[in-house]
């Protein structure tokens, strides 16, 4: 059996909490011969500023380059408000998605049937919810230049920042989302604005052409972004497979995750190309949920998101698709036997914290 | 009783549609000595294109410009898919926003009792909902430059969208939301993404600094727009006047128009400067909706966006709150009284068409 190299980099406030549950499944699954994982940790964001004076250090850098797969947990607080705006806990995230070249932010939003009375919307408008938005997530608005603050006198300033696609970007995403649907339901939403953007204009005309060139058998449907954040909210289960530019990823995606009764449900997997050479990909694993600094320290974060994204990592990065399924199933299983963290809760059931959830799951696998 | 002049720009699909139930209210009102109205009609949008060669003309912008307000229906359709995109429907409509230097849209969204069922969310999490979104109309990526898409040769093709900000524009927005929120409940967040953006730090840096100069007495907070996306899903009524950009004003307040029951029950103020000479200001009203292509012609658009956009008019450009407060409880009469069009309709409700609908409203006034 292969030997694995994960770069752990727990980060920030309940980053470092969900990470622990992580290293006990991992631990258990050295142990239980379900994979050979070797581990090391690093620091990000606003926990390595505080140690290094930058949100990640070159040296943290060549160790995510040199691993099969990094886990990434949360970063940023209020502590670091005021730090430099390149020393800022962001900018280690963002660093990473560009640096590993992790073009494709796989963002899957299902909604459990546990959970289907713990979200906002009805019942029937979230039940057997199952889509996957594929966000851009190395280009757009978040990398493009110039992106700065002049000053143009008379305490007047103007802020500038810049989204560029060019063509083979777009190309790329696209083909990950079309492969994607053929292993599900087969529809893909590709969302712009291209009444307004000619960044839209460009990535509508580049998916119509990828797909009349090679997806023919894939349905695609374009939306316009605005109209689709609407339509999340009105009816979600239109939609199997979401397309969209980083930003707009950022912001549907964070609405989507409130189909799934808590944006500590939702995992995420960020990954590069597959290597031709190797076969291997950069990739990185991290959940959708921030370091949430209010309940940080307490015990309570829920390690679900955390746990599903190291799932992913077992799909998509190491092929052990069966052991994914294990942990999704595990995950399932002990929603339905009525455990919750305080995020989910809901009557009838019980409120656990971190750690009994973390090991509710590995006691189901 | 002075008089107003109107241009009705009703545009395409059920904008004319729409528009006519405006037409006859307007009318009643000047025949029951509730305003005198002037009014005059013109075109936009694809209806302009067909006519003229462009998605609005000269001339209709001169009329604009010397009108009291402008009432827009809505424009587009697949019909003009093909159209260059400078004459593209949308074209007129970002015109007239930019050359009457509209900068403040205000969307109001508004839970009816009526409706509290009507939509995807639960009702206790809607019902008795009331927020504003006021969003920057004449700046940000909408008309940042360049603005463009470059051949690189090779098949590749780049698009290039601006996003700019000047400190005067955020501060003139800002100024509205926080003298709105002194004539409501006092509070106001301000969305942007300053983790990423460069015009996120100048927004955040402005709000903070206009607030605590002239605004102290009223509560600031500042919100990620990803996550503000997701709190208008979980609880929006944490929110009184939400105040963000021209993009995420434009997907935030199509996720809001969800929490209302339907699309079709938003209206829309978009206003400029008071002319300290004049005591007037520039002004379009429209409803939040589309041309709607899909149900055009079959008389059953719902017209109360456009009657409330009406109602709106009054208040903002004329100072008829009173005559304002009478339409929009006519509006809740209405619908209190079981009337529903199809896009709002419910178990136990009568569903009528447009001219039905409107002509109730004009009843209850
Ligand atoms: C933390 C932030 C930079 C990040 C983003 O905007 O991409 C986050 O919101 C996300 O969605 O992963
Ligand atoms: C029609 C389109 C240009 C417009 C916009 O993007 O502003 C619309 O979506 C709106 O919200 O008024």
């Amino acid at each position: 059996m292969a030997t694995y190299k994960l770069l752990l980099l727990p980060g920030d406030g309940i980053g470092t909490e969900v990470m622990a549950e992580v290293k006990r499944l991992i631990a258990w699954m050295n142990q239980h011969g379900l994979g050979t994982f070797e581990t090391e940790e690093g620091l990000v964001g606003g926990a390595a500023y505080d140690a290094e004076g930058v949100a990640i250090s070159d040296a943290t850098m060549a160790r995510a380059q040199a691993s099969d797969a990094v886990i990434f947990g949360a970063v940023g607080g209020p502590k670091w408000a005021d730090v430099p705006y390149e020393a800022r806990p962001e900018a280690g995230l963002l660093r990473l998605r560009k640096d590993l070249a992790l073009y494709a932010n796989l963002r899957p939003a299902i909604c459990y049937p546990a959970l289907a009375d713990a979200s906002s919307l009805k019942r029937e408008v979230v039940d057997g919810l199952d889509i996957m938005i594929v966000r851009e997530l190395t280009g757009g608005v978040y990398f493009g230049e110039p992106k700065t603050i002049v000053d143009l006198g008379n305490g007047q300033k103007r802020a500038i920042d810049t989204q560029v696609y060019d063509t083979y970007e777009i190309e790329r995403i696209g083909r990950v989302a079309f492969e994607l649907a053929r292993k599900r339901r087969n529809k893909v939403a590709s969302m712009e604005k291209r009444n307004v953007m000619k960044s839209g204009v460009l990535w509508n005309e580049v998916m119509t052409a990828l797909h009349a060139r090679e997806f023919k058998d894939v349905e695609l449907e374009h939306v316009l972004a605005d109209a689709g954040g609407m339509q999340l909210v009105r009816w979600p289960k239109q939609f199997d497979v979401i397309v969209t530019d980083n930003l707009f990823g950022d912001l549907l995606s964070d609405v989507a995750s409130m189909l799934t009764g808590s944006l500590g449900m939702l995992p995420s997997a960020s990954l590069g190309d597959v290597d031709p050479a190797t076969g291997t990909r950069k990739s990185m694993y991290e959940p959708v949920h921030g370091s949430a600094p209010d309940i940080q320290g307490k015990g309570i974060a829920n390690p679900i998101a955390m746990l599903a994204s190291f799932a992913m990592a077992l799909r998509y990065s190491f092929g052990l698709g069966k052991e994914a399924d294990f942990i999704e199933t595990a995950i399932a299983n002990t929603l339905d036997k009525g455990l919750r963290t305080a995020d989910i809760k809901s009557e009838g059931t019980t409120v656990v914290g971190t750690r009994e959830m973390g090991q509710a799951v590995i006691d189901e696998v």
